[in-house]
């Protein structure tokens, strides 16, 4: 298992720990002061200071991505809505590119208008089949372009409303489906947050293996969580065995980045640099 | 698929669902007005009256009880606290007998200490150890009682603090360990609120069979759901697919009540029996 104490040359940084703190190129230039050579940019932060200017930033300072947030939310109701997301999905794709991302992470989708409130179906396994079926229409392009695609399996809280995958399990089951000869093309983001309760994660990381590994995300569970969204806590501030997990995921042969990402009201509410060297220290300390 | 349309013969309310609009006694005094003739009471509504009065109650009113909360909180972080779970959940095998009840639910407990807000160690694993330790030393003297118990996996969001058995494929695992024969001695209570999300919930339920299927609990998920714990929503008021999931587990033979367990602020702040009578009312229209 590699030994992260001693430098933070595996951090990467997900963009959307920091959101609240300023615009895009600010957060880079943060992490160059602060040696953060990775990064995971959300689509809404690149276009709010505009893709070239990020995509040059990013090259000039000699930045790293670690993953590009993210494409998905494939359900539904109706053709026009499922074709609007597989066009939105390749835009994503090409962005990624254009960033020079070694993959493009998959937050799937779920319930059709459920973010907004309102289902228009409550059919999850519907939902499941569209999903299904805007990753292998997407795939599809993203091969040509040559881009992987990795499924973020979500925390079961979140199968209403933002992706009906939410087990390690269900996610490779569609990886094997798709891309059975592992050929890097499709995998797996893995984020503590969403899997660490799973029983069945250990032989999930060790089915998966080092061709579906694509991401590996870290942050903490709180005990008396408030939110089920934005409060997730800093590495060593919960409950979550890090280092065991990174443990299966090395076994398996995962080389790749510690990904913080963390939404949370809190962390929102600190000043950046405050939470980018929390975020170093707790790298060498506890991930 | 049985008709509820016609009447609430398989109502059962599980007396948490009113358990802060008065003591027992006047729960149950409203049960028989409005012909609930099920229920299925919580350890502490039952102390706060007394066992025998409440035992009593039951008997001269003709109610029928659908299950007993609840047994289970195993883990420990020390050979004394295990005993003491243990000498626990003796009496609430006990208790679960003096008032008929035909099984004793199991919320098994997590990370000991976690509910309080400091977790005695992490190890989740080892919490799944005690956890099956704890069901197999429990079994031993339910069996000679006669009091059938019942594992009911909770929602993954409750992990850490309440229950480190999270999906119905997890309990059933316990069952068939423990009970192979399928004697009745041991099974599920299969709650939609906690396993609505899981893709392997039709399978597992037709695996958990008949025999296994102890207790079925209602509620709904709610769309914007703003509470880990006290947030559930009255049956057709969220997206859970109620009559899919009870199709599901009548044709794996379950015959027996709908147990309305609902958790919320809103709920608990209605009149009692606007709140009972709307359970009848959503029995007979979407369970």
């Amino acid at each position: 298992m590699r030994d992260f104490s001693g430098d933070h040359t595996a951090l990467s940084l997900n963009t959307a720990t920091v959101r609240k703190q300023g615009p895009l190129n600010e957060i880079l230039e943060a992490c160059v002061r602060l040696d953060i050579r990775r990064i995971c940019p959300w689509r809404d932060q690149v276009q709010a200071v505009g893709l070239d200017r990020i995509a040059a930033q990013v090259r000039d300072a000699g930045l790293e991505l670690s993953g590009y947030c993210r494409g998905g939310f494939f359900p539904a109701a109706d053709a026009t809505g499922l074709k609007a997301a597989l066009d939105d999905n390749r835009r994503a794709v090409d962005e990624a590119k254009t960033l020079g991302s070694p993959c493009l992470v998959l937050v799937v989708g779920a319930l059709p208008g459920a973010l907004n409130g309102k289902a228009a179906y409550t059919d999850i396994a519907l939902a499941r089949t569209q999903v299904f079926d805007g990753i292998a229409a997407t795939l599809e392009y993203a091969r040509q372009v040559g881009m992987p695609l990795a499924i973020e399996p979500l925390h079961p809280m979140q199968a209403a409303e933002r992706a009906c995958i939410n087990t390690l399990e269900q996610a490779l089951d569609i990886c094997e489906a798709l891309d059975p000869e592992r050929g890097g093309a499709l995998g797996v983001a893995v984020d503590v947050y969403h899997v660490w309760w799973d029983p069945k994660l250990a032989a999930q990381i060790a089915r998966a293996g080092r061709e579906y590994l694509l991401a590996y995300h870290v942050c903490d569970w709180l005990l008396g969580t408030r939110d089920l969204l934005n409060d997730r806590g800093m590495m060593g501030d919960g409950i979550i065995e890090l280092r065991k997990l990174r443990g299966w995921l090395e076994a398996a042969g995962y080389a790749g980045a510690a990904e913080v990402e963390i939404f949370s009201e809190h962390w929102w509410s600190r000043p950046l640099d405050e939470v980018l060297t929390t975020c170093i220290e707790r790298h060498r300390s506890v991930v």
